[in-house]
């Protein structure tokens, strides 16, 4: 019989000092919009995205062949090819291309976590097939919330919280934090419109005029793939061989 | 009519450095054990509280005529006048004395929060009177859970999610850190069992057979003190002019 290993769930970036990540499985979490928009990249063919720290990395991948993804202050920056918006990617031929991606929170999260036994990225578009790898897993699992500015969002506690409940029962929950993020799923049912109109990061997203974003961030298994972090790029772990 | 100030909840003294605190009013929630304590040695009639960061800075006070209290993982350390269970201070009479206070956690929140505009303590037994206070202030609030070790906790982020919710109203939310917590509030009511049985810090605590410590700080209003922070040590406001 498989012994049960745990899952936990690392709140925000900045807490992920006080976990010893090198014992884990990571899954970097930043609904709002980089993981979310990974999937979709993956998705649509694209054969690997190069997280990078800054606008000049992009630039110097592009050089090699790469295509650019930029956000900063949620806003695609000029002169690159692609947002962060999955709206960006989602009529792109992407097949056979890589692209370089950098982000506000997303690109900095996978950078903390690189010590990890392995590293997947996971948003609502791809829960299931997620779920699905994180089952075969023997290690514990650490569920990354890129949070906004190294602050507790509420859109990556609720898919920690959706994963961690998922996973209750072949996993072991034990953990104040994964308690909290499953409360808040579990709550969220009820109160979903409540949240909406509370929360400052949805709010911000909408003055935005992102709603069509935050809907779509929200929809379930719309690309099954399973971004997977190897030689500082995610690709798709369902279509290559690691 | 009154501005609404906001109300926010920082998980953990961790995220503390993401907050400006010198905009705040500080409350410091450390349920397992020390704010709880604190309200039980104030209501037994201690004139101060000091607390420090070591043992030897807790001895330096002694031999200025403090009583002495020290706590090291969860238990009273030997040659001390007390530890940091309410149980300690209960029956003790301190009325006019001087108590130097040291614990884990819950004495580095008050440090790294001591720039803020006022700090306050609370737990469940001194709720209500810090709730009417928070009432009473025009700046925003903000409630600093201890954690452990840094590790965001359930019962802080309960005690957090309770005061939000009952500010709201005279206060904004606008938070996602809020929301969260007071989601969770909101759920303990139903699944009050389930967090007891599988939260480690509640597991770790009923070991340390302190099942009774655990009880007693989820009870409300048995102490009715408000402990304020000023020159380095807390003092209760309800007995003293600031």
């Amino acid at each position: 019989m498989r012994l049960r290993p745990l899952v936990r769930v690392c709140l925000s970036t900045a807490l992920l000092p006080t976990f010893k990540v090198e014992e884990y499985v990571v899954v970097i979490i930043d609904i709002l919009r980089a993981t979310t928009s990974f999937a979709v990249v993956l998705d649509r063919g694209a054969t690997e995205i190069r997280p990078v720290p800054s606008l000049r990395a992009c630039r110097a991948l592009k050089r090699q062949g790469y295509l650019t993804a930029a956000e900063r202050g949620a806003q695609k920056v000029l002169g690159y090819d692609f947002g962060n918006s999955p709206f960006d990617f989602l009529n792109a031929d992407l097949r056979g291309k890589k692209v370089a991606f950098t982000t506000t929170n997303g690109t900095r999260a996978l950078w903390n976590a690189r010590k990890a036994k392995q590293i997947v990225a996971g948003a609502f578009v791809n829960m299931s097939v997620l779920l699905n790898w994180l089952r075969q897993q023997e290690d514990p699992v650490l569920l990354v919330c890129s949070g906004w500015k190294d602050h507790v969002n509420l859109e990556d506690t609720l898919f920690a919280g959706a994963v961690a409940t998922e996973l209750e029962g072949d996993f072991r929950v034990n953990d104040d934090a994964t308690l909290i993020a499953m409360s808040l799923y579990q709550m969220a049912d009820h109160r979903k419109k409540y949240y909406l109109e509370h929360s400052a990061h949805f709010e911000r997203l909408v003055e935005l005029g992102m709603q069509r974003d935050v809907k779509y961030s929200l929809r379930r298994d719309l690309h099954p793939v399973l971004p997977y972090y190897r030689d500082g790029a995610l690709v798709n772990l369902l279509s290559v061989q690691v």
